[in-house]
């Protein structure tokens, strides 16, 4: 391989990432992709490892995988720690910097605690595999202790679980954990009745489901309350703490929190020295690049881009697809020094799934609620997944699940190792 | 229920409390299982974990959902700290101390590195789920930094994979790591050569597998070697550091070493005053209980246990489970007042697979080896797991699996997170 190819170095590994690199397949460039992970994230079913229906690894794939067939691409599992724009470098932890001739930042968005930082150790977010993990040993250890305790405050306080914010997310994960009380763990313990869980969804705006249209937010709002969650609306949390949460008039008291209330971008606007907006995304010009780097592209959740209505483009994974693929067209243009025309975001459409029988499909003309909501929003997401054998397996747990009301993956994983046991 | 019901505490969720438990379902008993993980874990396929063909939760199933018919049965996930024989208590961390009236031992091994606990930290052993994470990532891990390596002496060390045993584990250990190296990453990486890695087995005995007659060990060394394995035997390991492992007469430079090398009893014998052999496991009468508490039962791999041919009973899963259904039988006979014969066990056979197309099997009269040993192997554990859904799963990823040389489950996780980035 001629090393006078031009370098493309790709930040991060998510849907924008992957994306940008497949779509330079063919391209006369050498692709660098690099992620502190090994693997790719499918993040629209993280929130189904939080709550024990999938593994880990029915999501998530290695990135180098993915990319094995591409010989133009080689996957680096390293942490960026800096760019160096004048020297057209990326600094990496523990090995050698990596030269570039062009960037494209696909770092993808974390938690927003709105300066309150402190709240993330009691109420942790879902983005990541570990968080997944995390959530999914909380809910579970709660009503393992439930079981264990014999003080009726605390056995309550065990069986609440709070989830703030009443987006897709926050949605998906209160209808699944109702799901886990009522029918899931419903004959298991002996103590308790998991079915006495209290599930509490709170939203700090009007309603849930904002970026839907309000039939379906009520829609969603309705199937909640059915299925035993307590949707408050108008609710700001204005604090929380290891006993619960706080909001206005009232205190919830509850062990397990879940963040699902905002997203901060990556820091790399602050790396870059490139102007941002206020949830720290980078102002991007109309090609994608920043303005004074023209070999800088920003994209997905760390790039600020409006829409054709004006509104911004939203972080989700069509979207970080829709501009890796725009970016890979605008640098082979580059390479023939052609011009590429602005870039321009499309919405399919809006989904979010409520529970075993209900989902919310808004595709513009087109929408759907109840079954006929969740039917298609399986089918869409089996689709979406990477390669025929996640395909098949996601199919098949989701089917077996749905007919037997049960969920394939309760493991407590890294409990503390028991100390030795002391003779009496 | 009346509470006038004897109480019937097991200790331990491995095969033998599970059996014990399952065993005593219509007998008149209130019987309460005590672990310390909400999990009970199918052991002879934790060398899949570790080597990413399954996941955690493939082999790993709640406790409480194994037993949630049995409504004689509750499940606790609790700590033991200790056993007060007097009282007839067991005391658990966090919560209320355990009453029985009958009690039942069922804990499971550890590691035992021979007077070198200090070889821990660079030499994990294989006994729980954790544990498989934990050389899984290790593995990986391995593979991704001699991929960002520009020193050939790191590069060689992190591609030598040092498996200290040549029991069952060690081998299936040592087959699996030459597969993933051979042919499951074999075109995944650009600048190392996965193939190049070398991986060692280091056995003190004069033979593999030495349980086995010595024409099947001599048959597993053979395939062993054409996998590309480094068979040493009579070579004890003297030293174990963060850069490698040291034999008598070399040192041989690792970044991931593998313990597979013995066994120590749970602290049990401490814990209840009672004798014990030199590997930790408690002396027991003819029906498996304590000489001087007849009411407390000791099975699985915390029991020495002779069998009919003066061996030593193994500390595999068909023994404790025959231990556990023995156990069962006394309790339902004592509350008869009948008497009950001594314990007998009858072993069944012996396998071990090797890779992908060869396992060896010792039923004693019939022995395999080869292919058709290791479709018998894989029918067996398929026909052990628990639940039709994970024998179809793990019968599919399987096939797969074989048919494509992948492995479904190579993620990398809990990875530290990664610190802000800094401007530059």
């Amino acid at each position: 391989m001629a090393t006078a190819r031009p370098q493309v170095v790709i930040l991060g590994a998510g849907f924008g990432g992957i994306e940008t690199a497949k779509a330079l397949r063919s391209a006369p460039v050498d692709v660098t992709l690099i992620d502190r992970q090994n693997h790719h994230c499918f993040q629209p079913l993280l929130y189904q490892v939080a709550t024990a229906a999938l593994s880990p690894a029915d999501i998530a794939w290695p990135i180098r995988h993915i990319l094995r067939g591409q010989t133009n691409a080689t996957v680096l599992m390293a942490e960026i720690t800096a760019v160096d724009r004048e020297c057209h470098c990326v600094m990496l932890r523990d090995t050698d910097p990596m030269r570039y001739d062009i960037l494209v930042v696909a770092t993808v968005a974390t938690h927003a605690y709105f300066c309150h930082d402190e709240w993330a150790e009691f109420a942790p977010g879902l983005k990541q595999i570990v968080d997944a993990t995390r959530i999914r040993r909380c809910i579970l250890l709660s009503f393992e202790q439930a079981e264990l305790t014999h003080d009726d405050a605390e056995r309550q306080r065990l069986l609440t679980f709070a989830i703030v914010g009443g987006g897709a997310t926050g949605v998906e994960m209160a209808g699944a954990i109702a799901e886990i009380a009522r029918l899931t763990l419903a004959r298991d313990f002996r103590r308790i009745d998991p079915r006495t869980a209290r599930i509490v969804l709170l939203e700090a705006g009007s309603r849930i489901l904002p970026t839907l249209p309000p039939a379906l937010s009520d829609y969603a709002r309705r199937t909640l309350t059915r299925m035993g969650v307590e949707v408050l609306t108008s609710t700001p949390v204005i604090g929380c703490d290891r006993g619960g949460v706080s909001v206005h008039d009232r205190r919830i008291d509850a062990s397990t929190i879940i963040w699902a209330a905002g997203v901060r971008a990556s820091p790399a606007a602050e790396w870059l020295g490139a102007p941002a907006d206020r949830a720290g995304r980078i102002i991007v010009g109309p090609d994608l690049s920043l303005r004074e780097h023209p070999e800088i592209f920003v994209i997905g959740d760390t790039a600020a881009v409006q829409g054709p209505d004006g509104q911004p483009v939203p972080g989700i994974a069509p979207a970080a697809k829709q501009m890796g693929r725009y970016v890979a067209g605008v640098i082979r243009s580059g390479l023939t020094s052609q011009t590429h025309a602005p870039f321009r975001y499309r919405h399919a459409g809006t989904l979010a799934t409520i529970g075993r029988r209900a989902a919310v499909v808004d595709l513009g003309a087109f929408k759907l609620t109840g079954f006929a909501g969740w039917l298609f929003w399986s089918v869409a997401h089996i689709y979406f997944l990477i390669g025929l054998r996640y395909r098949f397996l996601v199919a098949f747990m989701w089917l077996w699940d749905f007919l037997t009301f049960q969920r394939g993956a309760r493991l407590i994983t890294e409990v503390a190792p028991q100390p030795p046991l002391k003779a009496r």
